[in-house]
């Protein structure tokens, strides 16, 4: 039995809202023929503001790649740790009950991975399993609870900590203007989460079943190009229609485990984009409102990467209203393209 | 249970000899005060040869980091198929069979990891889960060892391929001429190798329990400096002298599991260095010629990073002494530092 307990989200103090994004954007790519396209584009994100570490001055500067790592190394040392102790006391854990970490983060490159650092300088054991995952993107989240879930399986009686931690700002390429790039740069916000998968008790989602899936060669469909000045993200305009193959594939997970995908007690959803959001409750014949927490996540925060699954299940704990017993979903999708999903039970 | 079927290494064409090492060292770093120390420390690592992806000469060029990814994106693609259709040929299953892939590797990043590639390229199957591991260094090899033993215990019945991809040499920086340097410089090879986990069936070794160590306050000890030339390896020269703290950790989770850590049938040791062999075999109070088949990979293809332990492995199942249902220990090092360990069983 692995019990995923109340997580807990912290966005750094930097607002950047819509407005400011549409103006950013005419400023540094006036009269470029895509900045029309981009500027409709971002408008229709529902993004109304977005957190970042530095000030909107700094994070458009580019001081090289050295100089970028090093400021994500500053910022995940200085606003994980905190992150962490809440979401122990969520599960009524101390440091030393932890049996794994699982650190998902795409958007800055340690090693040592942060786990190391995290272990020595938080009070976990020395035989603390470390689990880094630097290159699952925004299906990391996800992924990271599927792991931790079979962890805790492998290992009965043990407790799995996840630590999603992205600083998408300092990803910000200047140079790059396609459509693909001037859209991220209004969509992507920075947030850090973590969260305790209990072995056993524990109040929240019992995780119950886990799969992958991966659409047939979509893998430049988003990706990151590895240069000089860091990590490029690359998106394509075929992304946000990718629910129409996903929408099946998670309605044969949640079948086969005998429940119906379209009348679940709670959705957890990438919150990739608007149209994500949109398009999966049309295929799944759910209400809009039904993904209404991870929709607060991409209005408030914009699209948080590993994050955002984290954000929406803190939500539902906010929010809730679902019954003991109730069923649900987790779905993070990302490169690949790949989606990581979960299904389990409300367990108050 | 889960059994670690025999595994299969490449190393790539070109040859570097250690009179090859010494005289390229000579030439490139004449006259500085670091280079006789470096010489006497490559002179008595016993590495004979190295395999490397370019010829010398090239190898010793930087064209910059994306050029330098671009490369390790072709040679992964080209090199680690045919291993891994070995891999499963040993385990006597196809890729159909395979339910999750864990790709470690800390020589080259890609986002997508190149587990989504292998799925598309090789006819696995679209729900195979993903595990790519980029920042355990050298300890990823038996990492994913015992992620996989975790992961055939969460999901009975199912099989898991492990791919080590190490190409060190794309990691050679020109400039630096620290002594650790130098000495990495001698002491790194290329490699890839591939082995499958089995949940049912299958000959090799029995894993039987994992655990994994990080020794207090070492963080800086092994590190990559993530620079605009890309990544820059850091040996600190207390490295060598790791396996005192380990060894009784080593020692413990073997008595943990009833058995005698001095008088096993076979050990499977990250062959990180010379010392780290002796001082092991040392602290452990076992004969020198207990750790052959980690001494062999050394001597003839240096340290290969993560594919240590499957090559090692490999030289086990081609030795094939060991008696039915005898006892051995996995034990990989790396950045942390950490010690990530298996014991399991002889299974013919």
């Amino acid at each position: 039995m692995a019990t995923l307990c109340r997580p807990e989200v912290a966005v750094p103090e930097n607002i950047v809202t819509m407005a400011d994004t549409l103006k950013m954007a005419e400023q540094l790519h006036a009269g470029k023929p895509q900045l029309r396209l981009a500027m409709r584009l971002i408008s229709s994100t529902g993004v109304q503001k977005r957190h970042i570490v530095q000030p909107l001055e700094q994070t458009l500067e580019h001081h090289g790649f050295e100089s970028r790592n090093k400021i994500y190394e500053a910022e995940a040392k200085h606003r994980v740790p905190p992150v962490i102790r809440k979401a122990l006391e969520h599960a009524e854990l101390t440091a030393q009950d932890i049996d794994a970490i699982i650190y998902v983060s795409c958007t800055g490159f340690m090693m040592p991975a942060m786990t190391a650092w995290l272990v020595n300088a938080m009070g976990f054991r020395h035989d603390t399993r470390q689990i880094p995952i630097a290159q699952l993107g925004c299906a990391a989240g996800a992924a990271a609870i599927s792991r931790a879930h079979d962890f805790c399986v492998a290992h009965p009686g043990s407790n799995v900590l996840i630590v999603a931690c992205e600083f998408c700002s300092l990803c910000y390429q200047p140079p790059d203007d396609d459509v693909g790039s001037l859209l991220s740069d209004g969509l992507f916000g920075d947030a850090v989460g973590a969260v305790v998968v209990r072995g056993s008790g524990g109040k929240g989602i019992r995780l119950e079943r886990n799969a992958a899936y991966l659409i047939p060669n979509t893998e430049d469909w988003i990706s990151y190009l590895v240069k000089e000045t860091g990590f490029h993200f690359r998106l394509d305009k075929r992304v946000p229609g990718t629910m129409k193959p996903l929408a099946p594939v998670l309605r044969e997970l949640v079948e086969r485990h005998g429940w119906d995908v379209g009348s679940l007690d709670f959705y957890i959803i990438h919150a990739g984009g608007p149209r994500i959001l949109n398009d999966l409750c049309k295929y799944l014949g759910v209400p809009q409102e039904s993904f209404r927490y991870s929709r607060a996540t991409l209005t408030e925060y914009g699209n948080i990467a590993s994050v955002v699954v984290l954000d929406s299940i803190g939500r539902l704990f906010a929010d809730n209203h679902v019954h003991d017993g109730g069923h649900g979903v987790i779905a993070g999708f990302g490169p690949g393209i790949t989606a990581e999903m979960a299904v389990g039970s409300w367990r108050a």
